[in-house]
């Protein structure tokens, strides 16, 4: 590769456990021949974000800059470049490498790849760790970017790259996307509402399954669900017994299966997509009885972001955001964990994230 | 229908919920147009008869005459049956009729009909309870009746009828039946040896997976399993870590999930062929991780049950069974409840369940 020359970035990083971020100088490589340097225009908040900011999995490195939910517009690319130009809205999710030659690579699940190297907090091949979307600009391998469709709003846009595929990928690896199916959506948050919306648009009657009432009329009137079910009303939950195709359960609080499955027709699906930190309890005959199945599934990979980002720019679809300063973040976090948000943040990287004299703080 | 003749027919009935067997009387109906007639030779005896004779589920109705792994010769057919006549070796599984119009039916996938009809315990059309084949003889609707194919031993292919589809059908439904990929059976009773056979024939790797030690030799050296992984050995266990594309789970007891899933590669699949009475723990993240599925299966329909007994027949496929007379059914379902056989007890119906003076008690 030769000398690798560097160049200066800098953005907000988690410190230490307590996960506060606070402004952090880096350097980030010199473009490479099938590199794509991006000015970062805005990054979603998930909520894994907040965990590798307190190191809640045990494998966080500090400091930490967050952020794989990212869109940007490049500024240069590589010789041998060939997707992308200065000028082009670009998007980039959950991964920043993969081998490129595995089984799963092949497969175009890069996601999966045991050699996939995350965006945020990852170690690459220069032995140096990955710095996410909290930052000024990146520079990705083309092959891990994303084309933004020209008629979405980038900010809103933005969620899209790990929210949005992360429900887009299970619904159509399940072939969950059939016109006049029943699907169920689990928890009406980040990724539940763009759940709601891709299905509305696959033509999919979709039923929302919350604890909360209070997001009935959202769910209905704003967001377009045919049905809504409180899942604490035993009445609602039977009434809506055997009738869904599958469920896309987005909660990673501990909850119930057992009424979920219950929801389900012979041969339906459960796909888990959040991850609740203790052993779910799972009811065994109900899955015998009807051929059920539950699946797990994780972000996606590059070919299915590419077509989801292009499937919700043909329908206008991104998500509802609270779009913040960067000088908000923390708060924003804080939020996060309480649940408080509807329904992702968004930071206005290119506008807030400024290199004034109180960020500018060499580490 | 007109009037319907009836003919008188003896068993071994369960009276009340200790379970225990006795001689029973009872009429079956006269041979319909679509009716075979066959009497029983040979009937194995599933865990799901302890299960029933014992009203563990809430649903029996007694008397109950269990056994639903059914094989006889035919002795008389009605007018309009096309496929078997008198003479013929056939076998009779879980259900006994189903609505043959929905959905479910018309994807031969009878064994989930809402209408279907099981063989013990169910009700008949003709509002009468169904009597399964601890008897002398059945009458039955061509339409859910195998043909078994001539080489094999009749004795020893009866357990197909149930336990030998209950893990076939979801290997071939789930794609585990490709030479070369790695299959584990969990638990080496009824079910589990015959899924060993089953895997082995179909050119799989096969790993017996656990809790008894005393089942290494005879899953290597009898049955031809490739590697045996004692369940509670961390490092047997580890070893194996990613290397199987699908797992028959056959054990009905409370069993710890994290470690099976942890056996499966990348879109493993776990298929939950045994019922435990509790739910399991079950943790979400591995199976997010991996994109791994755990799905349930109960028995199979009747094209995949000719299928299989066609497949059995083909590689000499049967149970290893332990021949009992009639006489021996309580002790015999004592032991099953132990564990304590290897691996199905099968019913000498025609050679042991007599109608002498001390069996035939009117009821």
């Amino acid at each position: 590769m030769g000398k690798v020359f560097e160049r200066e970035a800098f953005g907000l990083a988690a410190k230490d456990e307590s996960g506060v971020l606070s402004p952090f100088r880096f350097s980030r490589r010199e473009t490479g021949e099938k590199d794509v340097r991006f000015r970062v225009l805005f990054c979603g908040i998930c909520h894994t974000d907040v965990c590798m900011a307190k190191n809640e999995w045990g494998f966080t490195t500090y400091p930490l800059v967050p952020g794989h939910e990212i869109v940007g517009v490049v500024i240069e690319v590589g010789a041998k470049v060939t997707k992308f130009k200065a000028g082009d809205k670009v998007g980039v999710g959950y991964m920043l490498s993969s081998c490129r030659s595995c089984d799963i690579c092949t497969d175009d699940q890069e996601n999966f790849c045991p050699k996939m190297i995350i965006t945020s907090g990852g170690k690459y091949y220069d032995d140096t760790m990955t710095n996410g979307g909290y930052s000024d600009h990146m520079v990705c391998e083309e092959d891990y970017i994303v084309r933004i469709p020209e008629n979405l709003p980038l900010d809103a846009a933005a969620p899209l790259l790990c929210a949005g595929v992360s429900v887009y990928s299970p619904m159509k690896y399940h072939g969950l996307d059939k016109p006049g199916i029943h699907i169920g959506v689990v928890g009406l948050g980040g990724l539940g509402h763009i759940a709601v919306k891709f299905a509305k648009a696959m033509g999919t009657k979709v039923t929302v399954i919350s604890t909360s009432d209070s997001k009935r009329d959202e769910a209905i009137n704003r967001l377009g669900a045919d049905l809504f079910l409180l899942s604490r009303d035993p009445e609602e939950m039977n009434d809506s017994v055997g009738t869904m195709d599958g469920i896309i359960d987005t909660v990673s609080a501990t909850h119930p299966l057992l009424p979920l499955l219950g929801l389900l027709k012979y041969k339906g699906k459960l796909i888990m997509v959040g991850a609740p930190a203790k052993p779910l309890e799972f009811p065994v005959l109900p899955l015998i009885l009807g051929k059920k199945m539950v699946v797990g599934s994780m972000t996606g990979g590059i070919k299915e972001s590419q077509e989801m980002v292009d499937f919700a720019g043909k329908h206008n679809i991104t998500a509802d955001i609270e779009l913040i300063s960067a000088d908000y973040v923390n708060t924003a976090m804080e939020r996060l964990e309480k649940g408080n948000v509807r329904y992702r943040f968004v930071i206005d990287v290119a506008n807030t994230l400024k290199p004034t004299p109180q960020l500018i703080i060499c580490d």
